[in-house]
């Protein structure tokens, strides 16, 4: 790394999370600065763009961190190759299509002395630390975890996201155990799992799921992605300290109908720069599977059921 | 643990796997002493026996150590209950129904300073760490791994093997994955899976997995439970040292068609006691979810494939 000067990054993907959000966090964090891109079908405005990771590591442009924001099959083969050039890492969520290849690229990292950030957006919105500091010290009775949003919204036109490795509702059901496995102060495991997949598609639209935590609460999870008109990312949970609801992904805290000021946290992808600056200055890894245990769980455990056909366009 | 004495055991299920495999072995294995049973249908013929688990562990029978031989479904609660009353814990493979689950087992061992055993009975076949030895220092150019064989015979009429959290295909294709994740030298990842399920049946009845190890080279593994006639436990490499051969689930070893002399090692289930004896006396866990953790990425990864029904009376 420069020393004082910012962390160069090539960023890797120009898809829809790529322009929504990596290009204008890279832009207002400092620390950080965009030096390439690399896409098979788009190119950076002004920055040099490559067709290929590989080319852009072979450009000669210093790069000393390069950020993955490809979907998640066929990610492994670019992560690699970014640790080979001795480059650090940070990966988009899903942080890949197996564990076992995410636990390859962690290993991978560690002997290289390399910094492995798989980063979970969800977990920088704004409320999710205070919900944390809420939830440490009360008596949990129940939690229901509800993530309900219109795919044809988020996902427009997007095939990998039906294929295997693509997760299906899961992609955004990622993010909701992101934050309750941060959020929550005791680990759960998976109970039963209901998977629902349209009759044309190789991805589930819904899940039904059931947790236990380790003191045996139980943690309830409907995940939707059929939901059109008002979107729902909510986690609520009854304590001993009134009802708690994390609602709009994170960005809003209500106890028992009040809600908490604002915790002031800035928008998620910036949280994740500023993150990274932090790991990357003190060379720290921070690579926590536990959400992506929790969906090959549910795969692993699940009971399939058929539902409609989903066509992008609604009929 | 009684100074000097056997290990006092408590057996958890008395289905086809305890009666064939761990009775005998726990009879004939110096240092272990079967002293109670725990199943809902059965009772042993001699030894007390239970239709709980809880009710054998309030039973006031001293017991040193609980062996659960029960389907994974439901297993965590009795698992759990077993550490809970500071009892060492041996589980047959599957180890659980979730990785989350046996993850939560590990740090409950691990908190209260027990042995937990996840036994991976094929690890213990005659002639795998000879195998392991001859690949250790092997160029290897390809590794193919077949498992066929009849469900009927292996299996007949078990209903928990269909179910989500059973594994279908897997309940034999996991122990293929405990040897080659035991005598391959580099941790190998998935690349692909295609996964063949009754159009009657929760869970597959053959799989066909690619995989790719660290140096990238190629690993099949093809899982069939449709094989009538010879039945096909190998694994078998390409190697700068000859054509390797793992046959009959790891009993024979075949170098360039030459049969290596017997490793002389004891029956698997022996071995699995035997290795239980020495990790209780040194107060050391063994709970190694490598296999576990890539069927959990098959299910996760796979392309779901529709094949004819299956009944358990041929038709």
């Amino acid at each position: 790394m420069p020393a004082g000067g910012p962390i160069r990054i090539g960023l890797v993907g120009l898809g829809k999370i790529a322009r929504d959000q990596h290009l204008p966090a890279l832009d207002a964090v400092e620390g950080v600065e965009l030096v390439a891109v690399a896409s098979r079908n788009a190119a950076h405005d002004t920055l040099p763009s490559f067709d290929s990771v590989e080319a852009m590591l072979a450009s000669g442009i210093e790069i000393d961190a390069v950020s993955l924001c490809t979907p998640p099959q066929g990610r492994f083969e670019q992560a690699a190759a970014v640790l080979a050039a001795n480059k650090h890492l940070i990966l988009e969520k899903p942080p890949g299509a197996t564990l076992s290849e995410v636990e390859a690229l962690k290993r991978m990292a560690a002997e290289k002395g390399l910094v492995l950030f798989a980063t979970w957006h969800s977990r920088f919105a704004p409320q999710v630390e205070a919900a944390r500091a809420f939830l440490a010290d009360a008596a949990i009775r129940s939690v229901s975890i509800e993530w309900k949003e219109d795919v044809r919204k988020w996902h427009p036109g997007q095939q990998w996201i039906w294929e295997p490795g693509g997760l299906g509702v899961f992609d955004p059901g990622i993010n909701a155990l992101s934050i309750a496995t941060r959020i929550l102060p005791r680990p759960f495991r998976l109970v039963s799992s209901d998977l629902f997949f349209p009759e044309n598609r190789a991805a589930p639209i819904a899940a039904s799921l059931s947790f236990r935590d380790s003191a045996e609460v139980p943690v309830s999870a409907e995940f939707d992605w059929r939901q059109t008109g008002p979107q729902t990312w909510t986690i609520s949970a009854e304590t001993d300290k009134g009802r708690f609801e994390l609602t709009h992904g994170g960005t809003r805290l209500v106890i028992d109908g009040a809600e908490a000021p604002s915790a002031g946290m800035e928008e998620e992808y910036r949280g994740i720069y500023r993150r990274f600056v932090d790991l990357a200055r003190t060379d720290a890894s921070d690579a926590d599977f536990s959400p992506f245990i929790h969906v090959c769980d549910a795969f692993t455990l699940g009971r399939r059921h058929v539902v409609d056909a989903f066509h992008d366009e609604a009929a």
